[in-house]
């Protein structure tokens, strides 16, 4: 698969199923059970539901991958697409242990035989304690363990197809027309909660179905960097930070952050320390982005960012990571964090989002979303990041 | 607490953490760990999101309670409620492993040293395997292994207070006003979807703060048990199953189905087979809520619902359980199904829901929240049940 052109359903997921293979192998893992949620709808598409009765998706190295879902939830869509990409369906009624038809279906080697090299069967981090102790105990019936699916299908999920990378630029260029349009709503005397209710129905507007998240910070709120809004109001002079996303039809996500000015006519209401504060993140965001390329770690575009705030004075107001991973889920691998050994490959999508964080008083953040590209980044949001724009 | 009027928020909590740990020593469980979801806000009040950081809720039987939190989590009311009730409160930083931190402060006795009989620690059912597995390994550690905390939890929640079945009962007088307000919506030609975004409204404006689910299912959708709503315009003469439930602002759910005719000023629309099966329909619903009394079995109130309709020859047509438990979730402990041998108590609650379906053709369904008082039955919805009201 090329280009978003050439993509068809069948064959996206056909031939995700078929590259996680090669990781299962490098990993000695045999088979992954993986529940609803972002793993499952990555290898099929589907975005079912999650509740009490197990719905889950086994792709196997030795035997057929099949979905095991309840009857009542097994519909026209599910039998569908599992049938379009080569997926057995197996439905389970009230009464029957879809524990018991996993074991079954599973084809992995007795360890006992002597033929069980690996690690054991990989879980998705999705699963709940109530199927995950049922599952362990059908595998060491099997002589079997349990390790963690995720980062073998991070692996996998991290390096983006161009076809996800251009539904991440799409999502990317959807929140940039949002962004176009929040400095009209940041009047002085105006809350948070207010701009923010308009904000959910523009990210809607602009091509979302769903908003995830909308975080309006204004003054001492924008030093909070898991604040939303609130009822406060905004005040000339002020700075405040705007992060937002949501989800394309395809479930791929937006996410970007911009700090703003609150000003009436007169921008000089700012005041040096503040601007100095801005101008270092501007530049310590701009030279952690130039740094993306393939072959350096994640722990090095962290250390770009960190290395500029600490060397300007500002190094204990940046207290979080440099980014994350970014996808079907808002969060994912790779984290751009400190100290990170994740090599950056041609494809890998994440935010870089250093902030400079003085508690109670003031705070401001920039966040891109960039995608590793064959000999640089590519910057999937554009809008101007200067606070005088 | 024996009312609603002398339930503080403190002695609620402190009860409940107190209450669990008696069940706990029946069933030789020195500690449960509990994620983010229902059964921690069952404990502490508190509806904290769940994300990839681990938040955890851990109950000792010979060891303080504490309440493990990702630091930029544990704000205000984190702070404020976990102090009121009595539970530590133990943050962590990116960096730190809260598994460890979890270790760390479990009070269990080493099954090496004899000291341990019991069957290990109880993991809440909402607990996702990238933290199940970290904390399986922890105990490992301790010569422990764990358990679901599931049916020693439900023991306790299962059982309503006085203070809980007054929140089931606001939450039902404020559905029973809502479809008191549906059969003015079901004119024909208009569609399922139309009138499920009515209802929408009309739910929260009822008093709830959430909708948990809409179903709108005519005609032949009304025959599909998992239907929700769609672009079918109802027609005269035929029948439309509204299922719908939300929940109050502290936490109690509502839930309740009603079956109605479509018609215009003549009711002679409806066939005498329609009529015959809503007819045994009615009557086996209320035999079944009739049938509930402290002493008798959960299964037996399926019994009753199913004998009568197998009787009139529409057993195969009833192809769910009578009914489930309902308090901070929808669907919890008693699950009222066949063979089901928890003995009710005083103060359970739960959905009465037989249902008819012929696929592909015609539906019904009668659902009531019931409570289990000291000599029979409460009814916690109170609609008219007929066709023709």
């Amino acid at each position: 698969m090329t280009s978003s052109e050439t993509a068809t359903t069948e064959n996206i997921y056909s031939d995700r199923c078929a590259a996680i293979l090669e990781h299962m192998r490098e990993d000695d893992m045999s088979a992954m059970i993986l529940g609803t949620g972002p793993d499952l709808e990555f290898f099929t598409g589907l975005d079912v539901s999650s509740h009490e009765r197990l719905t889950a998706l086994v792709i196997q190295a030795d035997g057929d991958d099949f979905l095991i879902a309840p009857a009542v939830d097994a519909g026209k869509a599910v039998r569908e697409r599992t049938a379009e990409i080569g997926v057995k369906l197996i439905p389970w009624q009230d009464g029957q242990s879809p524990y018991e038809l996993i074991i079954r279906n599973l084809v992995v080697p007795d360890i006992a035989d002597g033929g069980f090299s690996g690690r054991g069967v990989g879980l998705g981090a999705s699963l709940t304690a109530d199927h995950v102790l049922e599952i362990q105990n059908g595998l060491a019936g099997l002589n079997h363990g349990c390790v963690l699916a995720g980062p073998v299908i991070d692996q996998l999920r991290m390096v983006k197809t161009d076809h996800e990378i251009e539904e991440l630029a799409a999502a990317g260029a959807a929140i940039d027309r949002v962004h176009a349009r929040v400095p009209e709503l940041l009047q002085p005397g105006r809350t948070e909660a207010e701009i923010a209710e308009e904000i959910t129905a523009m990210i809607l507007e602009e091509g979302h179905v769903s908003v995830d998240f909308v975080i309006v910070g204004s003054g001492p709120n924008g030093a909070d960097p898991h604040h939303s809004f609130s009822d406060r109001k905004l005040r000339t002079g002020e700075l405040v930070v705007v992060d937002i996303g949501g989800a394309l039809p395809s479930g791929y996500r937006s996410d970007c952050t911009r700090t703003y000015l609150v000003a009436d006519s007169d921008p000089q209401v700012i005041t040096e320390r503040v601007l100095d504060m801005y101008r270092v993140l501007e530049k310590a965001q701009a030279a952690s982005v130039k740094a993306v390329r393939p072959g350096v770690t994640a722990g090095e575009i962290d250390r770009v960012a960190r290395d500029a705030i600490a060397a300007a004075g500002y190094g204990e107001q940046f207290i979080h990571r440099t980014g994350h991973g970014i996808g079907l889920t808002t969060h994912e691998a790779p984290s751009i964090s400190s100290g990170s050994d994740t090599v950056l490959q041609p494809g890998m999508a994440f935010s870089v989002e250093p902030g400079i964080y003085f508690t109670g008083d003031v705070g401001a953040r920039i966040e891109d979303i960039v995608v590793v590209t064959e000999d640089g980044v590519r910057l999937l949001n554009n809008r101007p990041r200067s606070l005088f724009w």
